[in-house]
């Protein structure tokens, strides 16, 4: 599934030295490509690698491509939140733990909202989570037939995040909307394409080569018109963005101390123990 | 077109004693469902129809119950606004009964906008008017392929409520809500569903099973991530619908004292007495 | 592929006398119709055909019509800006003509914000630029299925307008707006249907006829609930779109003073000369 450009994308000293243990960070043709370098954990985002991420689009907003590209290592595109970040309950408590991860999300969705260049989601298989609903905040979004888009909030005892309760009614409307934030409805590449949330659905066998190619002619238009372009687009709701990014980031504080939260991790954790 | 749990759906007293004449509301399996009740009316809604929806909502929205269902009884889900409604114009005048129309109106529809649980429209047949405007305001609707969509309201003279001046063109675009709401196209079930104001059509044969197969699944998960991230999704633009409900109101009013509407709902009674 | 109602669509003085040199513009069947009417520059926009259709919109706001018709002569509905407006740099200086250029647009675009009654585009064949872009003001547009639709701002260094920086996302999504407003991607019309920005897609030979009938039918509605109901669906985002327009013109006037839309534009006539 992976292929193309895979060659000289691993983790590598970048523009001022710093280097990504969680990460593959690279740049050619004018295109700076983030992977998520954890296959073998589906490339689930643990609090080390939400904190590289954020440090990785703050370098690439400022370095000289002209194209962000996100994506993940191996089959799988991202399984969303890693649950062990719930499972080391710190010396300071409950609280203080669902505080600092409230700030890291509040920090992570503002890295999006705020990400100054186009910003294009190379979705390579399924996706979970805030790596779903973050969607909504990309620019484009090119996905394989294999990928598929599932938002499980409710079913952990939590709710949605990523400024989702904002850009899917937005992007599909209410109606639809619901059915994945609220009732874990997962989609197909296609539906999420019909629904407006996907650009483009490719087929597997061919993916990376359609989807780099149109990059990389993508990356020789006028610069400033696109980052303005963008930026334009994006103004007219960023405001708004980040007070809906504040709300959701306070809900699910209180999520994360509630027991039909904990109740609900706990049965996951239970039942994949059993498998 | 009706079945299932048809059944214990009736007219009767609910947890504060209070009983309606033209619905039957029913609690079972955590949903609490609000059923129209003027099946040889086609559902039409009077004004005390209003004001038992509005009591209904009122005291589901304190109930024990996860999830809110809102149906007709018999083949029409809805023929919206009962349009005797006009036709009794009391002692103090018409700009009075138009006043205390809209007054009732605006208390309607806030009804809706303001219900903090999970608000499922089962569309068991055709619906017109207010009835349709108002699923821009559900969580999730479902509908038979039976289903008709019209909101005729240039027709009778009139303007567009229960904020679909809003709603609509977020969900669809102008250029397809204008279609509806000014010129009157009547949508199929599945043309609906398509511009995203319906979640998904079943087959008149199998619409009720399924879809109350799938609404006890989901009363089954948290109910305060659900009712919460309802919340969260409504919070986003709750301010901005009330200022939409007053502007339609407002607008609505000045209409219904026009001689533009008078005539065409005289011509709406003339041509029914025809037939 | 131009028929129907086109006899007496010709250059004529209008209600107070004013005559157009670019536009043909028409009354019939409470319809008035402005038809761009440079066929043979394929209606590209020049300076005096902004004034003069700002101005044939400010004359339609207050005539007797109900409806409102904007249409192109021949075979092209409009190529868009006409390039050759950049070509003449006055004796004041390219950021003099760059400032005045910005007015124009401003108050052009305004003239769609503020524009009173139901606006239907008859999208008669290809579209580009500026004529994509306000599609997102009318209220209806129905488009021959030979009819397309093309953005290539940043082909030419340029930024988008037309207040399509919020009304295509909002239509379509951002995944789908991007592709067209950043990465220069021509939709068909039944893409653009699709995607909720044409109303309706016609056979090009029954084009002309099919419409003509419709809005024939629509006029006759009660022309003020028709007003009203538009005015509703606009006052919703009416100031928002004015504050998008004001910041499209100014990064657009920052564009034309900039050498990579100098550049663009440059290549644009070479290439050209060269065919």
């Amino acid at each position: 599934a992976d292929s193309g450009n895979s060659a000289q994308v691993s983790a590598q000293p970048t523009g001022n030295g710093s280097t990504y243990e969680t990460l593959a960070v690279s740049m050619e043709d004018d295109i700076t490509t983030i992977k998520l370098n954890r296959p073998l954990k589906k490339n689930a985002i643990t609090n080390q690698m939400y904190n590289e991420i954020i440090a990785a689009l703050e370098q690439t907003a400022k370095d000289d491509s002209v194209i962000t590209v996100f994506t993940g290592a191996g089959d799988f595109y991202s399984s969303g939140n890693d649950l062990t970040n719930f499972t080391q309950i710190p010396e300071d408590g409950l609280e203080q733990m669902a505080k600092r991860g409230g700030e890291l999300l509040r920090r992570y969705v503002n890295a999006y909202i705020d990400f100054p260049k186009p910003l294009v989601a190379v979705v390579n298989g399924p996706a979970m989570g805030i790596s779903v609903t973050l969607l909504g905040l990309f620019d484009l979004v090119y996905a394989t037939e294999r990928a598929t888009f599932h938002t499980p909030f409710s079913q952990l005892g939590q709710t949605a995040e990523g400024c989702s309760s904002y850009t899917f009614p937005k992007i599909m409307g209410t109606a639809k909307a619901t059915e994945m934030l609220l009732f874990n409805k997962k989609l197909t590449a296609v539906q999420a394409c019909e629904l407006g949330l996907v650009t483009e659905v490719f087929p597997d066998s061919s993916f990376q080569s359609e989807v780099w190619t149109r990059l990389k002619a993508y990356a020789k238009l006028p610069r400033n018109s696109l980052s303005f372009s963008k930026q334009l687009i994006r103004s007219t709701e960023k405001q708004r963005l980040h007070e809906v990014n504040d709300a959701e980031v306070e809900c699910l504080v209180e999520r994360w101390m509630s027991d039909e939260c904990f109740n609900a991790v706990m049965s996951f954790f239970q039942i994949k123990a059993k498998l």
